[in-house]
């Protein structure tokens, strides 16, 4: 499958999962935010993942389609007003900018168990309980308090105050923010299709450090470039006074990290002898010229 | 067991699944508002349901836990400044006077994953897979979009417009703000002691009609009672225009549909030979002298 073929299979579904019903405002709030054009990557990197390591893409689009849900949550939550408050997002005017804060709270509340509510209710013949368990444990251990929420609080916290060690602060945040979602991503498509515990630990390094790289090349866009080319406020980080790669090592330190970073990726793929033509596509965008 | 001794065994229980780790605040944050004195009505029912139908009260213990979490969960999101705004809540500041809203806001996200992953990686061997994936769905179904939030969409939505149908839409948000997870609370304590389809019909009916009675007898109460009695702010809601079962039908009525509630819940028990002086004490309580 194309990278253009997976997106459009991932949007129909994700419009298909989310039906507007009574209360109507809450699920017009889930879906606004979980259907902003994007680029959907990690529900791509999920089905992709279980594709390269022969299962069937089928089984894994719940999951994936639940990955983009997390995700949109957390776009949801992080733009309040008493977080970044941000106005835009993927171009478009932000989820509590259109629907009201307390209805932005509670449509992220409600995507958190929409979302394992998806990957059970439409869990496959082939997808045994144990295995749907397994599946939840990956998705609530990235979704919480362990996971994407770690690296939000300390994210607030390094902007209240400069941390005794800010790059090993910096390296958590870009963890538990990022790449703990890239990780649910690759780990959940490889445990859908069988993979072995070397297969499934390596593709975790591989979500860390492609995780990682992203949320590097997104703070040099974010001095680099401008609100056209990224959907949302330009410039904030710096402004604020935020915890970058490029407010802690420079630009050409930070794309040289970038660089290593996704080399390793490629060395991980070519080690399983792992082709995917989507995998380099992403590397390759990814990888800053 | 008598009630105290199963309100011990929950604190106890909540005390140790909540460990504070890095970053602490998070953690901090979640436990504050879990561990206020309450009554612990809902795993107290969850424990005791499954007790009444010949369960193991052991298996029930992470379940009754997790769902008094997604109730901690519920008051911190509730308590915001976007939505009710409330200082105190059991006699104590709020969540976010204590923590500030950033990290309430996350506190509450985190309780939303946390609790699901209490009950999975608590789950005792009596619990098959099949029997955790039941459970789970009865949580995110309460939690989500169908549940409880959907009782908080309408309840705020009424707030601003007087609803067409004022008696329906107060019913709507009494089933789903209160007696959703009153229901929770049975039917999982009722599926882990394999309670049989009419039983678990029947002890629905009865969360349904305990929970609108509960929720009557703390509108009664907002408007009758002090603070020192309540542990929150107290005739907020009348002050707010909010849609109350007293506002609707005034204190006399109100009372009258609160008992005849009650009696139904009564007669479920006693139509299935079910004896419990813990639910006799439960009804005891709410019904108004």
């Amino acid at each position: 499958m194309q990278m253009s073929d997976y997106i459009e299979t991932i949007n129909k579904k994700l419009d298909e999962y989310i039906q507007i019903q009574y209360p109507e405002d809450i699920f017009k709030a889930m879906k606004y935010t979980v259907l902003l054009p994007g680029k959907r990557l990690r529900p791509v990197m999920c089905l992709e993942t279980c594709r390269m390591l022969g299962g069937n893409i089928e089984d894994a689009i719940p999951t994936a389609c639940a990955i983009e849900m997390l995700h949109a949550q957390t776009l949801i939550h992080d733009d309040l007003p008493c977080m970044d408050n941000d106005d835009y997002r993927r171009g478009k005017p932000t989820n509590h900018k259109v629907f009201g804060e307390a209805n932005a709270v509670l449509a992220g509340d409600a995507l958190l168990t929409f979302a394992p509510q998806i990957i059970v209710k439409n869990a496959s013949n082939n997808i045994t309980p144990e295995k749907l368990i397994r599946i939840l444990c990956e998705y609530f251990h990235a979704a919480g308090a362990y996971g994407v929420i770690a690296g939000q609080v300390v994210d607030i916290e390094s902007e209240n105050k400069t941390p005794e060690n800010p790059e090993k602060t910096l390296e958590y945040i870009h963890t538990h923010k990022t790449a703990d979602l890239f990780k649910l991503s690759l780990r959940t498509g490889a445990i859908i299709a069988d993979a072995t515990d070397e297969q499934l630990e390596e593709l975790t390094q591989f979500g860390q450090n492609l995780g990682v790289a992203f949320q590097i090349a997104d703070d040099i866009l974010d001095e680099t470039s401008t609100f056209e080319q990224m959907g949302k406020t330009i410039g904030k980080d710096k402004i604020s006074g935020k915890l970058t790669y490029v407010s802690l090592y420079g630009i050409e330190k930070s794309k040289e990290e970038l660089n290593n970073l996704l080399d390793k990726c490629e060395c991980i793929l070519a080690k399983h002898n792992l082709k995917s033509e989507v995998f380099d596509k992403i590397i390759n965008k990814i990888r800053l010229k």
